[in-house]
């Protein structure tokens, strides 16, 4: 009763730090398996399978796989386009004449769609093919799981980046803006919390695209942190969005200048146009002289050398779980993350069609009530995903001197 | 003989990941000499002395001291104030009621004019008191030394983020601009080329204000790479200019949206106007739909937990240095770092007067023919500067599958 035959693996959507430790599980996972007579990836996404660029990982080292593990962004290349019927028809025939009856695909929400898809075209034409979704995003917004791999390392990252922006605005005063990736769920900038150490620690302020966001109030929360600290750190994610709903960078750009992707998604990443526009707001209604913004842009997914090790080891997991469901379980679904303990996880599998096409966001108790900053229960959320050996800041302790 | 009295820390300018090492080496290097009566640090550099804001380090524990020393950014704070003769001769004679005999300014080339003022102040009024400048800056555009402290972390920073964003780059193609911090000095945007490992990773081009920047040579350069390559990550300076000297953001900007510092200087950092206006001259002139750009920002010269070694234990040694000069020698003069080996570095000291207000630029053979790429013997010049266990990415190599 066992399937025989080839696992191709495939990567989809933005990188994350971790991305390839879930190709790596998947592919070491596969290659214990003697009914697995080969194990492909196929490159960049959907693109290389409709165009049948497969690799032959069952070719590559172990040592090489554990070093490319290690190597954030996606080894087998991505994509951002998006599989439409059409196209998943034509992949299935595709994965079919090279007899690939697992297929395991590392990716967002979209990804579980396209599995979904395939695996209907596959029951319908009478064909074993195992579909299995493997979770990644930054964003950390697939519905059904605790979090999702690749968002610990990017959330350390802007943890940390805030530690070290925090310190710099402390030196040097003024405001400061960061804007962090998010466009629905406001996680990843919610974690910038997470650098706040002492009282009086920046990010002061948060903004999540969960709230609707107000010019008006957003200047007097500036204002008010200004006028009792003498300077200010902001987390605003990219996705921030006014009342109807309408993203700010939207408001702030000529419409005409927003590129729209396969998705119909505008592109709000790849530039500073929100955060010089908020920086503009400040400066000209508060007349606050040191006013600086900075869009974090790709680092904060693909920086080498900060990584949680908690996020690397559950990538890892999540990868070796498709191919153990797939291969022992004979069916299709999504891995999914539990969170069981404080802190342990399990892992389960889920129906693809519950995770595919759907966004979670931040529920209310993760937010104070004044919508600008979160709550501890979110920090004791998020604290066990950044992993062990976060750097701390430390300050001087010493005396002030007697004027003479 | 012995100079009895006080000694004086302060810090200026832009933080560094690693400019507390100075300090702290200056602190415990000045505790052990018992002419040394008391150890203040003044707060926000020139403007807590002029305020007569001191704290007594005396005071301060050895073990918060090396939790200090590991934190980014100036734990005494910065000032971007700058010193003119009569705030000088105020701020020496605070000194002189302090009992103030040893001044330490950690900072850049215009900490070493504030020391050579102060300095010369004393002698006039027959006051003995020791300056010396001990340097920090991420530009590494001092005279007179092989490299300044805080270059080797942030140029790490920058190296570390240019591997992520060329494995971005190569998983979902398009141009990717950089926007790095250099106003005069293209030393750690040439940086990025550390991040080259593999014989097409980027950056591909690297622009330093040290050579005109031409919008229609840039052009051609990127069509180049990316009819080459199919995508193009390039690092550009904040500071590139044309053939004029007039600052690429100037001509990009409205002149009167653009801050001046107390120096006369334009601001650069802080906003994504300059990667904004390349990104889109990319888009107007090749056609190119996917071209991103991140303003490195504040970042690149905070960030907690990426830190050089070699650069920590040198910062922390000309802290240590300018306490030993000053008490043993009894001299004035600013600490310098020269290569002696490969690698290795002593210490000398130079006259203030011969840093103070001059800037070190890239030498012409550092660049390449085109002007748009650094030599090998810039990447030996600056690879031993960023440390030990810099991490490396690793691609796959399995071989491609024929076609059915």
């Amino acid at each position: 009763m066992e399937l025989r035959g080839k696992v191709l693996i495939a990567q989809g959507g933005g990188p994350t730090a971790v991305i390839n430790q879930s190709l790596v599980g998947a592919v070491l996972e596969s290659r214990k398996f003697p009914q697995v007579t080969k194990v492909y990836g196929a490159l960049h996404g959907i693109d290389g399978i409709l165009k049948e660029e497969f690799i032959d990982l069952t070719k590559e080292t172990t040592s090489n796989l554990e070093k490319v593990a290690r190597t954030p962004s996606s080894a087998l290349f991505s994509t951002r386009s998006k599989a439409d019927k059409n196209k998943c028809v034509k992949m299935f025939k595709i994965m079919k004449a090279h007899d690939i009856r697992y297929f395991f695909y590392i990716g967002g929400n979209d990804s579980s769609e396209t599995l979904d898809i395939v695996a209907k075209e596959a029951e319908k034409e009478n064909y074993e093919l195992r579909c299995i979704h493997i979770p990644k995003t930054i964003d950390n917004d697939l519905v059904l799981n605790d979090h999702t791999p690749g968002f610990g390392s990017a959330a350390r990252f802007v943890a940390q980046a805030f530690v070290g922006i925090n310190l710099d605005n402390s030196a040097l005063g003024g405001v400061f803006i960061g804007v962090v990736m998010g466009r629905n769920s406001g996680f990843l900038t919610a974690s910038s919390a997470l650098a706040q150490k002492y009282p009086d620690d920046g990010p002061h302020l948060i903004y999540c695209p969960e709230n609707p966001f107000s010019r008006d109030q957003f200047i007097k929360d500036v204002e008010q942190v200004y006028n009792r600290l003498g300077r200010c750190v902001i987390a605003v994610s990219e996705g921030i969005s006014d009342a109807n709903g309408l993203p700010m960078i939207a408001k702030f750009m000529d419409q005409s200048d927003i590129e729209l992707d396969d998705f119909g998604h505008r592109q709000l990443s790849g530039t500073g146009a929100l955060g010089d526009s908020l920086a503009e707001l400040i400066k000209d209604r508060l007349n606050i002289k040191r006013v600086r913004a900075d869009t974090f842009g790709y680092m904060q997914r693909s920086f080498i050398g900060c990584v949680s090790d908690v996020d690397q080891s559950e990538a890892r997991e999540v990868g070796e779980k498709a191919a153990q469901y797939a291969i022992w379980n004979n069916v299709d679904g999504s891995i999914t993350i539990n969170r069981v303990g404080d802190y342990s996880v399990e892992y389960s599998l889920k129906l693809l069609e519950a995770i595919a096409g759907k966004t979670k966001v931040m529920p209310e108790d993760f937010f104070n009530e004044e919508k600008n900053h979160v709550t501890t229960a979110f920090k004791n959320y998020c604290r066990p995903l950044l992993g062990a050996n976060v750097p701390a800041p430390h300050r001087l302790r010493a005396p002030l001197v007697d004027k003479i």
